[in-house]
This record gives structure tokens, C-alpha cells and sequence, in this order.
């Protein structure tokens, strides 16, 4: 009855395509060069200026208007990559790097991202390659158990870790949790009394986050710290704020716990604000996404007390834990409220592993449905270095800051203006003082002010330029909103120390000696 | 005046890290020990089941409970993977592989992630590293024209493009977008009177991202389509859908159209559905996230006709354009609705670049704020094949399903259920008939039925799990929504041609013959 023929098979073998764009020794080939050329960018980097000196519109110059016809071989690409690209690289791997966060890269997260793209498996459920959705699991678990976090945000304890790009995602797929949670309760309708906290010193990723999924303008609390606290946010002025916003008919919705915040790794007390945010059935995510890293030593551990009664917690390994952009480790108490939130259940992705219940399909716990490998680069990187090693790593990198600190405040031209606590160091160059200063100058709460601050900040911003434009370091500064009451703008510099603090030290010596 | 002391830089340099996790010829040597481990690997892929044959849990069981405290070398690691995770791994990269979507790997992709990788930028903005930012809005210009997409798409034209990670991405920004621009008129309480609007057939990362933007569920619409439309959204049912949402007091907000859908690769009609779409001040994005490739070759581009109507277009390069995941192109005519609703400033990012506006800080046109080096591999991509490869690699495809379809279509026992557009066929097993399934099938506008399609699908699911379970090739079955008049639910399977043909006909020989 049939009339599939054999000899069709002549036919449609001709039909193959011409070229394999994946061929194994072509691939092999190829990729030899590329070590050699990452591995001599490496050995060279130093050569570069770390901060890229070209002006915007650079590259439109230098390259086609259109997409080439014919193809190009991969020693001109290179070559073009060399005398193209390099010049608009500002060169986060360099050890003469301490702006934004720290170098992350290393070759054990390297070859793990080598891992995840050579399998290229687009993990959306558990199905569609188990091994990329049982990696994930257990290196959460590990990563958890390192950072001692309790056993309820662990798989065996009904929690669970799942990989994300970023700390905004974290954010909104924590925070689109906790809203449909709520609105499930108080009704749909509602959505426009949700209440977002963090303080004035939260990542700017709350607030994106909060605008993405709905929350009113309005309705985002940017909570005041003080220099006195540290920059920590208070229990009292959270449960003040809070206590307002029911006042107004508000609904308290979702609070962003820091730990190691951006400007000055102020720590935000987790045990009194958690027990403020239970008072009223508000979701806590705890952000450590620069200094969660460092709990895994004994020593920081207690920077995280309080975590217990937090709802959830992240840290971006990208920023401190050797693996590159991107990796961020979310770990959540009550997975199915992501679940309820972030699911969908499309016929095509039907499966029985899925309709079995024995299996995470971590597309439910993320925005996007689609997902790479990425428990790779956490496996290669906690196998290559072993806890030992990490914990040593990360030890280095706070003794270099503190060093760095030392070395600083010995000379009273400097200013430590926040006391470090991990591998940042946030100080400035203070103004020389000419007497009609002094005389104006003036004390409140928060310490000595210059009216003159203007004129600090103006000399700050030109070394911090100075320095930049040398391309010998490349330091960020920032105007640090420095107390509530002053209202005075501080221009700092923040370093963030990972691979060594003895050319920067160089630099200020030639500058000020 | 100054104390900073040279001495001083003797126990400073004594603090540097005892080991540089990033030493060059370390990298080196592990990075060509990688590569070979990938280019064996692609060499012996087909000796590997194409799904993946193990059970939940089975890497738990082979894995340790922590962490190891110490290092282990790279090769231990790489035996581990050969032993404990290729066998979970779904091999995406195999010759055999047809579902999902096509198999994206290509050398040049894989190339330009490990540039990516290896510079690791975190390209939140233009100053954090420029070549990043201008790289990505030169590429994106290349392949806008490629596609021949109106110039109010390209930068040059006042729009412009941004790779994002994935679809969902793309329609969660522009659908936040596109929701702050509508509610900034008619008033935040509106919120819950918006509407969103897609086709049954839909992919559904946009009811994904309707939920993450506070979408009121009860307004999202999956307007039915029908076979006779080739399950295309049809204009008119678009319009009625809208009339009835204004009557009930909604407000029309935005439309997903899709050229070529995850089910049947259909089509929706650009032209029609923007002339509705926009009498109503309707967002329209248009999700090619598959076919959108295809556009390339000038045969295929009438299909995003129309597309000058839309407010945004996206595809996904990971999908069906050599570069790996994650790398979905979206280009919109209106970049200011999305930093409207995207944006944030906080003052550590600050900077000239930004304040001279001459240049894009990505970061204001997605979700997060990091993001990696995408346009790296997309520029390998085109340069290393070329527009006219490009195109010949994508014909080769069409022109493999085409010969598939053709090989299957005349063999009785088998049915074409959709027509094929691009390189995916739909087929089915029909089931033996009997007399008296013969006599009671019935027929209605959508085609002929037989009453018991139960068994059908039973068969078909039969032929399915034997297939997959074999481990020869991997092919895709789902429950098909066949019709809304007849909804009856049909099994059909999903094939994506990208590397050959050949195998898979040669297993239906096998079966069949």
C-alpha cells in the first residue's frame, strides 16, 4: 500500500546543504586561533588604555555601510577586531580596572560559557535537555549550602535556586510574583495601591523593575538613609513609610533589601527590616548581588543575618564569583509563587516529564521562556577553584581594598568618606583649605561640611578625568547624595579591588608626591 | 605636605592575589584543550541519542551533596562531562535534531560569543565601552537593510535596532513601551482597561509578557483563526474583537502579529492588520522570531509586507540565522517610547557621553541594566558567510522540507495538515481506515474528519515516542487546534529542516517501507 521508494533517497541526498556553517574541523580550526588571540589580549592588556579613548561615532567611520555579499575569512575579521574594536574596548578584565564592579572573568567561567554555547540546548523545560535543568538545581543547592543560607530556600527544603541574566530580572520576576500574589487576594482592580520600598541607596534595577511590571509611579518608595547609619536603611523609617502608606489606602507590596549597596556597600539591616516587612505580609527580596559573594567566608557570613525570614535573595556571580556576564543566582522560598506569576503552558511544549510533576522547567521561574546552559560556568568555576580557593580569592581582594585604605588615609589630603567594608574603597580628595573656608565652614549631624563643596567637587571630578583620560586606571566617581539634611553632593571615586591594588597606588604616588 | 610613600608600595605589592584566576597561559592551555573537547564532539555527535534518554533525577544520583573544597584539575572535569552530562544533554547540534527549532550553531557564532565572552564588557551604556554599543546599532542598521525594512526602523531614519536576549524580551519591552505611552494619556487607573491582542496561534511569550506588564488577564485576546485562512489572524476578526472591547468601555493597546508561527508557520497578514491596528492607535509588533530570517532572500520577503505599519519588529538571529542563543533582533520607529518607559538615571552611571546626547545607552531600550556584547557574534556571522551564503544556507533548508514534504505527500498513509511556507513540515499519520470510520466521517468547511481522531492521535503518538525513544532523530508532536468550528484536536508533527534531510527519511523508509 505504501509509496515511500527507496530510490527518492537519490534525490533528496542531493539536497543537503552545500556547506556545514557547524564543520567539526573547521570549527576546530578556527577556534585554535581565537584561544591564541583571547589568550594574547590577555598577556597584552595592560598595553591598552583601560578606559576606550574614542569619541562617539567612532566606529561608523571605520566600518561599511551594509553587510558584506561575499564572505570574509576569519584572519581579516581578527585583524579588524585588532585595529576596530580593541580601541573601543574599555577593557573590564584589565588589573588596572576598578570602576562599576569587579574584573569577573576567569578561565574556569570562560570555558564553562565555552560549555554552555558549544551545546547551544535551549533549556526552556526539563525535557528539552534534562542535564541543563538538573546542573542548575544542584549547583543552586551548593551555592546555597556555601552561603549557609537556610535549607528553606533550597531544593530539599520545598525552595529553590534557578540562574538568572541579571539583578533587574531577579527583581521583576520576584516582584511580578509577590503583585499577583497580593492581587489574587485584594482583587485585580487594586494594582494601583501596590507599594514598592527600597531606600535612596537601592540599585536603580527596583525601580526599572517596578516600572515594568505595573507598580504606579507614585507608589515607589525611595526610603532616606543617613551617613550615621551608614547608609543602611532603617526598620523605623521603613515601618514610618509604611505605616503612612496604609494611612492613604496604600497596599505595602514588595521591599529591596540591600547588601553591599553600588555607592558605598552599605549593608541594610536584614533581621529588624524583615520583621517590619512580616508585620505586613510584604515580600522581601534580599539584593547581594556585589557582596553576597563574600558570605561564603566564614567571616562576612553575618552581613546576611536576617535572610531567614526573607523571602528571597540574589547575587550576580558575574559580579564577584569568577564566572562572566551573565549569572545571576536567585534563590526563592516559595517557588510556586513565580510559578503562578511567570507560567504558561503552550501545547507545543507539552511533555510528559512536565505532566509527571517530577521536574522543574525553570521557564516558569523566569521572563523568558527560552534559556541557556548557564549552571555550566558556576559548575566549571566552583570544581576549578574548589571553596578553599574561592574563599581565598575573595579574601585578596578585601585585604588589597584594605590595604589600599590604609594607604590612603595616611595622607590627610584624602578623605575615606564611607568606611569600607568589602573590596570598595570610597574616598575623595579634599579641598585645600584657604582660610575663608575654614572660617565658613560649618558641622551638622553628619560631619564637617565646606560650603564650598562645589569647589571639592569640581577638583575631584578633574582627576578623576585626569586619571581616566591617562588610561593608565580607570576609577568611576560618582556625586554621592550625602545625607538627607545636608542635601550636599559629594564628588567620590569608588574602586572596586580584584586583581591588584599596586598600580593604582603607583598612580596616586606620581600625582601627589 | 603630602605622606603617600613610595616604601609604602612594598607591602602593598606584597597583597596582590596569590593566583591570577584569569593568567593568560592558563587560558591558554585549558582553552585549547576546550575547544578540542567541542570540535570531538561535533565530529561524534550522531553517535549520541538526539533526545536525551535518561530519567528525572538522574544527575542527582551521580553528583556529589556540596561543593568540593578543593581545586580539580580541568580533565577530571572533562571526563565528568563526557560521563555525567552529555548523556542528560538533547543534542540541539545534531544532524538529527528537528524540533523545537532549527539547530542555530554555527563556527562563526560560536566565534563571536568567545569574543564576547572574552572581553566580557558589561555594556550598560556607551562609556562603559563603546565599540559594544556601536557595534550593535551598526550590525543591526546591516541586517535592517538586508531585510529591507523602511528606513523609519533604522537609525538612520530616527528608529533604530537592539539585540535582546530573547522574544519574550522584545515584546515585554515594547509592550511596556507601548502601555506607558497609552496610559500617560488616558491616566495610570486605566491600567486595567487595557488590551492585548494575538491570534490562537500566538506565540505565547505574549501572554507572558501581558502578565509581567500587569495586563489585566481578562484582557488579553487570542483571536481564533481558522484553516481556510491558512491559520493566519484574520483583519476582519481583529476588528470585530476591537469593536466589542470599546463597546465594553476597553482600551485597545497593542497587537503581537507573527509571521511565521510556532505551530504551522503560518503568516498573519502584515498589511490588513496594521490598517486595523492603527485606526485604533494600536501598538503593532510583529513577532518573526523564526521566519524573519528568511526575509533575507528576496523570494521570501513579501511576507513581512506591511511591516511599515508596525511600531516594531523583531527576529530571533538564535532561531534560524548561525548565531547561538541568546540573540533576538528588535528594531522599533520610535526609541523614545521605550526610554520613556525603560529608563532610569541614577548617578553612578552618569557620564559626558550620555549628557552630550550623540550617543545610545542601550541599557533604556530592555529590561535589564548589564548586558553582554551580543552584536559580536552577529558581525562574525555576516562577515563570515556573507549575504549571499547567508541566503544559500537558508534556501538549502527550504528546499530540504520541500523535498521532505514532497517524499512524504505521496505516500497516502501520510497527510500534509498545513501546507509548508518556510523549512518546517506539518504532517501526520492518518489512521487505517475502516469501514466504519468510513461511514461515519463527517466533512465541514476545514476539511474531512474522522469521528474517532483519537485514534489518530494515539497512532500518532505511537509513531512519536518510537521515533524519539530510538534516539535517531528527535522530532517534535503536538496537539494541534485544528479549526474552531470542528475542535477537534489533531497530533501532527513539527519538523525544522536545517542540516539534512536525508536521515530522517531513511527512518520513515525504515518504519514504513
Amino acid at each position: 500500500m505504501g509509496s515511500l521508494h527507496v530510490e527518492d533517497l537519490d534525490n533528496i541526498s542531493k539536497c543537503t546543504t552545500v556547506e556545514n556553517p557547524l564543520d567539526p574541523e573547521e570549527f576546530r580550526r578556527q577556534g585554535h586561533m581565537m584561544i591564541d588571540f583571547l589568550a594574547d589580549y590577555y598577556r597584552d592588556i595592560e598595553k591598552y588604555p583601560v578606559r576606550s579613548q574614542v569619541e562617539p561615532g567612532y566606529l561608523r567611520k571605520e566600518l561599511p555601510d551594509s553587510a558584506p555579499y561575499n564572505p570574509e575569512p576569519i584572519e581579516t575579521i581578527l585583524e579588524d577586531v585588532h585595529k576596530q574594536i580593541i580601541p573601543g574596548i574599555t577593557h573590564w578584565q584589565s588589573p588596572n580596572y576598578f570602576a562599576y564592579f569587579p574584573s569577573s572573568g576567569s578561565v574556569a567561567g570562560f570555558l564553562g560559557e565555552m560549555l554552555s554555547t558549544g551545546f547551544n540546548v535551549v533549556g526552556f523545560n526539563w525535557m528539552s535537555s534534562p542535564a541543563a535543568t538538573e546542573l542548575e538545581s544542584i549547583v543552586m543547592d551548593w551555592l546555597g549550602k556555601m552561603l549557609k543560607l537556610p535549607k528553606s530556600f533550597l531544593f530539599s527544603g520545598n525552595g529553590g535556586g534557578v540562574l538568572q541574566g541579571t539583578t533587574c530580572e531577579a527583581i521583576l520576576c520576584t516582584l511580578t510574583a509577590a503583585r499577583d500574589r497580593m492581587l489574587n487576594k485584594i482583587g485585580r482592580e487594586n494594582i494601583c495601591k501596590l507599594v514598592v520600598y527600597g531606600s535612596d541607596q537601592t540599585h536603580c534595577a527596583l525601580q526599572k523593575a517596578a516600572q515594568i511590571a505595573g507598580i504606579h509611579p507614585k507608589n515607589f518608595r525611595a526610603v532616606p538613609t543617613t551617613k550615621s547609619n551608614g547608609y543602611g536603611l532603617s526598620a523605623n523609617a521603613l515601618r514610618s513609610t509604611i505605616l503612612a502608606d496604609i494611612e492613604a489606602g496604600l497596599v505595602p507590596l514588595f521591599l529591596c533589601a540591600t547588601v553591599g549597596t553600588t555607592s558605598s556597600t552599605a549593608v541594610d539591616p536584614l533581621g529588624p527590616l524583615c520583621e517590619v516587612a512580616n508585620d505586613y505580609w510584604i515580600w522581601v527580596h534580599v539584593d547581594a548581588a556585589y557582596a553576597g559573594s563574600a558570605c561564603i567566608c566564614p567571616e562576612f557570613r553575618h552581613f546576611i543575618d536576617g535572610v531567614e525570614n526573607a523571602d528571597s535573595f540574589s547575587l550576580n556571580a558575574h559580579k564577584w564569583f569568577f564566572t562572566t556576564l551573565d549569572c545571576c543566582c536567585l534563590w526563592v522560598k516559595e517557588p510556586s509563587a513565580l510559578i503562578k506569576a511567570l507560567s504558561t503552558n503552550p501545547e507545543y511544549l507539552k511533555n510528559k516529564a512536565t505532566e509527571s510533576q517530577q521536574v522543574v522547567d525553570y521557564k516558569d521561574w523566569q521572563i523568558a521562556l527560552s534559556r541557556r546552559f548557564r549552571s555550566m560556568k558556576l559548575w566549571l568555576v566552583l570544581r576549578s577553584y574548589g571553596v578553599a580557593n574561592l574563599r581565598n580569592f575573595l579574601r585578596s581582594h578585601v585585604k588589597m581594598a584594605k590595604n589600599f585604605e590604609g594607604f590612603v588615609s595616611l595622607d590627610k589630603r584624602f578623605e575615606i568618606v564611607v568606611p569600607r567594608t568589602f573590596a570598595m574603597v570610597c574616598f575623595r580628595l579634599l579641598p585645600p583649605a584657604s582660610p575663608l573656608i575654614k572660617s565658613n565652614g560649618y558641622q551638622n549631624g553628619n560631619g564637617v561640611y565646606h560650603k564650598d563643596e562645589t569647589r571639592a567637587n569640581e577638583l575631584n571630578r578633574r582627576l578623576l578625568e585626569s586619571i581616566n583620560a591617562s588610561g593608565s586606571a580607570y576609577i568611576n566617581g560618582m556625586l554621592f547624595w550625602h545625607g538627607r539634611l545636608s542635601r550636599s553632593m559629594q564628588m567620590l571615586y569608588l574602586l572596586h579591588f580584584s586583581f591588584n591594588c599596586f598600580n593604582l597606588c603607583q598612580i596616586l604616588i606620581l600625582v601627589f608626591v
